[in-house]
């Protein structure tokens, strides 16, 4: 498939980056059946990190297999599979030129005490297993909230000097933060705003609720629409300048299929670049995921 | 434009740096209507990690895009333009070559939990993204400081043997300093004091207030002048090694024109080098902000 | 010996390594009595820092010369041997080329204060004292688990590339996990996917009870097969990768020989690799350490 | 496209490499209208180096301009384009993502006054312009051979570790090696050879005359069937392992289109991968090259 | 097999070595059908390097198949297989853990235009390969004999750290050294010397005939048996530390079965440690060269 001009216009916003790491985007923004669209749906498969192999997998248990998710990915004409190190591995050889992958270089637990991830993969690592892109996570609002922009500070300079492209998961977690802020529109948005700060090439959040948490922010969003979920998709998307930067949401827990398409209506309709989603799909079987994310790319590309 | 004797005389006080860091300080002296002056205007864009998009960018909706800032800052004949990574990225090569640029290289946001920043910019990205110098911010009395001392030395001395300039922002803040004597005279010129002492070239405070508040300096203020904020100003420039730093000072929170004015005359008079101003430009509408930057302009040449 | 089939599949699974990688886990795969059949044995001894000489060793006195466990595992037709940093120095010439060992990385004591361990060996050590591994600890839950995975990333990343396997023992202990927890079929099959998930080899990991411990566990659970130690195990090797890694199991505190028996038969049946068995065999009589060792030998051939 | 089964088998006899390096390969295999088929067509323009500027450009002065060949090798559906660091810096923005690129990593000159070529790219400039290879010719026969060997090893001993493939030009020149003998089939056999046994992925080498040069060459060739060209392609594909590595031709000077059309014919028929076609075609006319390209593309498709 | 008294007594003389190097002297020297008892016969296939594809296997066309030369030294019982770069990736992963393998670091060609090698392969890729020993060449006499020595000490002194072994062909050839005296007694003598002054661990030569070449030489080897081959093999043995290194011998150019095996039993006889038999082997039909390595083997057992 030629380039698009959908694309050509995503890859001029990257306007410092090198060839090489706009060849990554580009790799992500062709692949599949969105490729071209400026689209992107992405598989993304953490959960064993984050909450044990029989949460993540027992539902679905072929997906207690690496190559599972690499073949759902292919199979699904997804925009790319993101994992960490040994998922990855476990299937960079068979499906090397397939898919373009995203090595998730930082994983927490459900045991880990504080809301902090730990280093686990490197821009080495990503080179030897070809990957497109690095993927980190930060939670703003954390007490490790500095370190771990650091971290992704250092791999994301080495990244961008080895033509990688990043991929930051921007999660406002602890602190004084409370729980049911997470999801508010202000924290949301300046999540993202700060992945888009701290030199992400393409920033995943959460789709944000209709709610303002800080109280210095409520005079400042009277003004913004947030009554419907693409309204606030859309102010998300211009919280990262103004939509220079690919903005992905993530599908939160398994939820209701209807949701999950509305979801991705809303994303669109706000003009977001697509979805993270990863427990609504492995987590069924294989041909209603199949289904589900044949949708959800209809969805993308308008057809539904 | 040929370089002038006020310049000349401003490089000539920075007598151990190497001409490729005096070189970007003339970039940047030279630059916009008050090029050949010795009087600096910078506009500085960090307030979206320090309160997030909303807070920063609502109340002029353009200005979420980072573009906006690089050509208000040409339109309005400026210095410099200083912004986190990411928006100076986003922005790098279209404007390549017609503003100097400050990396600020440290940044904190409204959930940090003390007074302290992250690193997100290091003096390789300043090289690459062609800036003239990089900005750091101190928090003096901090618990932190010295950790944010000794990042900023590091980073200090890089940039210093890449012939790069450096900008401290030195804001008293936390430990057992009261919120009511951050501003203090003898407070603002101690740290004005350290910025110049720990190396920096241009030194950026915030103006003070007609009030002393450590007890052992309430005796040596005895006979200083601090009645006018221009003789405050005045004091603050002689605590930079008798004028021998540049020093700028910041515009604070977004207030009326003429206090913006007014302080632009008292930092003239005093032998401040110029503003760091910006919630007062990008927070109005662009005309608004034009014609305020344009009297300050004249103000800083003595023509208002 | 010439390369089975059984072998061949094996490192056939591990297509991201290297051959030198392959080949040294091939040296582990086909030595010893064992070897070819895709089972391994393994005898452990870092007992000396965990729990001091005379622990260790004082009930099978001849077990405080570092030559004495050299030669059981040889005679006794094991798989491998692994040992601290000095162990194997004290034995590695004169053992040189007759039984692969593991250089067991890092090290926790009786006195230590919190859930971690130092790092006390290194891939250049593993290089000069020939070994075909490099064996390392990580404690699933401890505070100290972010900073242990990362130690092990960067010696796991240097044998990767220096063609060194890895074994990772994931042991959960400390922070929020009860004492009775650590043994939990949910706690021990998730500290298994995690060492998976970290890119490790060999993945060793104690054998699990009846139980779920954590609360969100509870229901996928509720269809996973748990009622014997085989079926148990069948879980624990389906959560590395579907069986795609090597997963060998620890014998725990020494106990009856029949309870070690039938553990070997439960780890066979349930499609582990293998045993690590240290305690149970270094501090029995040399004659009934080899005896049971045999028997343990012929019970994964399914000979008993 | 999905991956054929071509592919996979080619990819599956480079075995010792990484999935990084293997993705790239495949980047190129499933390149363009010849993707998926195991056959390559190759752009390069690197006679700028070796014949100058008007020889080479002069008989279709739009070449003058490196946007020409990228358009040029995608509108043709090429499988990569192929040219030193200047030529791909030009536009390896544009063209991000469009086709693979290989950088020709080192280049001679009409002046030089020996065989012998300086290394003007390294595998860094590859990583940071996107490349999927890097390109090196080596002279067998000549006095520096020797030295050229070295200088590919240190650079694809880089490149390996990187992810990145390479292509070995291997030209035998120089030395006590006959002009007339340079295309001998012993001689040419043999440079192909070497460049599988130092390592390369993609050997190119010039289509063989039906001549053996060497006197010690001349029995062993009694055997071997050298009458036609196709059977000629067939001994050099063999002395590249046996067909294990990836062979293309080059198309020599500008010469009528019957004749470029036949060899092509000859290297499909005697099992080549394909041809690297430069000066025949950009020496043409646009449209007269892309009617060349395209029957060239069928001929490899067993069209023609 | 457990390690058995000859090999512990040919390890024990390597005393200054670390376990790792002389765990891979082990690996050689317990392998195949002669391990355990101190005599190796090793495969070598550079001559793809030296002469080129068609005379190196043309003879026997399967030979061609990299993998043709790792299944003939592994069905025939063989130590090692020695071969460069590309030759040994072609294959290192079918056969990882199957045979010793080492790479031959340096290598010539029939054009090279003095007696010199370059420099094709690094201890990094042996370790990657999984390689037992890195192979060398050095040519005594020649005018490049200091810097191949000196290539060597550089590629040695990283191997001997790393625990990998080294093979040092000294092959006196060039500079004012007469083509008929290559071979004299002295100057085989010599040349094994000085492998083992370099610190090699394995010497190979060539058989010496009875004849001293150098006029200093004459007096000195009157007192010295050279009558027989074995007698000549012993000098030899004695030249190397009397002894105290593994010394082996090639088989030269292709010639009569018979006299390979009188060539193999004057070794034994002489002391020598085995043979390294190239084209006697690969360029005869596989059956053949089974049948022939059969009977080597058997004479190092001393069964023939």
């Amino acid at each position: 498939m030629s380039m698009t001009r959908a694309v050509k216009a995503i890859l001029s916003r990257y306007e410092s980056d090198n060839p090489g790491t706009k060849g990554n985007l580009a790799r992500m923004l062709m692949q599949g059946r969105l490729g071209g669209t400026g689209k992107m749906v992405i598989l993304p498969v953490d959960q064993g990190f984050e909450h044990g192999p029989a949460r993540s997998f027992a539902p679905n248990p072929p997906a207690y297999d690496p190559h599972y998710h690499y073949q759902l990915a292919i199979d699904a004409g997804l925009s790319a599979y993101a994992a960490p190190l040994g998922m990855l591995e476990a299937g960079a050889d068979t499906f090397a030129g397939q898919i373009p992958t995203i090595l998730k270089c930082n994983s927490s637990n459900s045991w880990a005490g504080a809301p902090n991830q730990a280093v686990t993969g490197t821009v080495d690592d990503a080179l030897r297993l070809g990957c497109a892109a690095i993927g980190f996570t930060v939670y703003p609002g954390s007490d490790h909230f500095f370190d771990m922009l650091e971290e992704f500070r250092e791999l994301s300079a080495e990244a961008k000097a080895s033509g990688i492209a990043s991929v930051l998961w921007s999660y406002p977690r602890g602190g004084d933060l409370k729980k049911e802020d997470e999801l508010a529109l202000d924290v949301g948005a300046y999540a993202a705003h700060m992945a888009a700060l701290a030199g992400a090439h393409i920033i995943k959040v959460k789709l944000p609720s209709d709610h303002v948490a800080q109280k210095d922010a409520k005079k400042p969003y009277e003004g913004i629409d947030s009554k419907t979920q693409a309204a606030r998709v859309r102010h998300v998307v211009q919280s990262c300048f103004q939509g220079r930067r690919i903005v992905v949401f993530s599908g939160g827990a398994t939820k209701g299929a209807d949701a999950v398409f509305q979801d991705a209506r809303d994303i669109r309709d706000g003009g977001g670049n697509g979805s993270i989603i990863g427990r609504n799909t492995f987590q069924r079987p294989r041909d209603e995921a199949l289904a589900m994310l044949d949708k959800i790319v209809k969805i993308y590309k308008g057809k539904e």
